[in-house]
């Protein structure tokens, strides 16, 4: 059974993402921080893959399969244990990114489609919270350091426009599971914004718990 | 449009299937040759992170994402384009495999879901043929050579047995795509079964490609 909280952060690149990981990990140190791909051994080496390996081109369906199988493994070693023990998980990137990139952006599958195959892979399970830092993609070109970028940020900004489309569309759908803040505000502010959503979902997970327990006590 | 002919072979562990992939290989150097997982630069790779590297545990819904990640990358890096010129390619290792070794004998997923997986990947392509080279799990592992087995052939007899059951109910299913050959039988005489399927599948077709230019005659 889930007892934790499961948060995650979505964007284009360049949102500011990481900027609020950092921010987050100093003031919540006793959270659980994910990133994707990444954060098992397999998803390091299949990050690897994907994002840094020059040397390696694939096709888009390649692309997807790979975030599954990255994506699986971390719900499946580090995820679902700490929700079972009633931490809190923060994840940088999760299965809206599938559904923005690869879906929206690549045109690879049907949306629907990778929706219904994330939700066979990870027992349906959906984020509590979804954080969705929105920026323009113009706005984001000109803060992203082209020294740096990895292989999807390289994709020009037309890519990063139709990723954009997609986040959009997803956070329209499910309004009640997206917080949709606006990135171009300063640092402290999003930050702000955040901790207050958190604080929200802290309070109502002590409800549950405390109604779990009288309901326990009073059953026995 | 396919003019080429995709012929698989599928069979658990030591069942004999590389044996006659040299075989086919000697005598008929024409024909194109791929493996699973690997066959390409990603696929490779993924190749090494399944079979090969120890160190690096991964539970079944990852293997299943990683093996449809290199199928992906080479039915669209190699098998699609040589069926498009009219090659024959044969393949050690396609789709059954997956749903014999994830789906049978891991259980990860549903054989139908994988099989709708398969389809809307690979644009719904089947083999010509499937020639499954049928032997009992006991005997499979007394050919085996325990010194050089990858981390699938150490799996064991009961999960061997689980993988043949798997295969002996999709080729029930499709009786009109699979050649069940007795793998017990002389090396020779199986290649001799493989080679006359092989020459059935050219003879039609030489008649569809004849069928075809008719056709087009007719019409100009």
């Amino acid at each position: 059974m889930k007892k934790g909280i499961f948060i995650t952060l979505e964007g284009i690149d360049a949102c500011g993402k990481s900027t609020q990981i950092e921010l987050l990990k100093k003031t919540y140190p006793e959270f659980v921080y994910v990133r994707e791909p990444g954060g098992t051994i397999l998803g390091e080496k299949i990050r690897n893959l994907i994002l840094k390996d020059k040397d390696i081109t694939m096709c888009g369906k390649a692309e997807l399969m790979l975030f599954m199988a990255s994506r699986v493994e971390l719900y499946e070693k580090v995820i679902k244990p700490h929700l079972e023990k009633g931490d809190i998980v923060i994840a940088d990137r999760y299965y809206d990114s599938t559904l923005a990139y690869q879906g929206s952006a690549r045109g690879v599958m049907e949306m629907d489609d990778i929706l219904s195959l994330n939700r066979q892979m990870l027992e349906g399970l959906k984020p509590d919270l979804t954080i969705y830092l929105k920026i323009s993609p113009k706005l984001a070109q000109c803060r992203r350091d082209a020294d740096e970028a990895d292989k999807m940020e390289m994709e020009g900004l037309s890519f990063q426009e139709k990723v954009a489309q997609g986040y959009d569309y997803i956070a329209s759908k499910e309004p009640e599971r997206f917080l949709v803040l606006d990135a171009r505000e300063p640092i402290d502010v999003v930050h702000k914004n955040i901790a207050k959503a958190i604080l929200k979902l802290q309070c109502r997970q002590k409800d549950n718990l405390e109604k779990l327990n009288a309901g326990n006590s009073e059953n026995n």
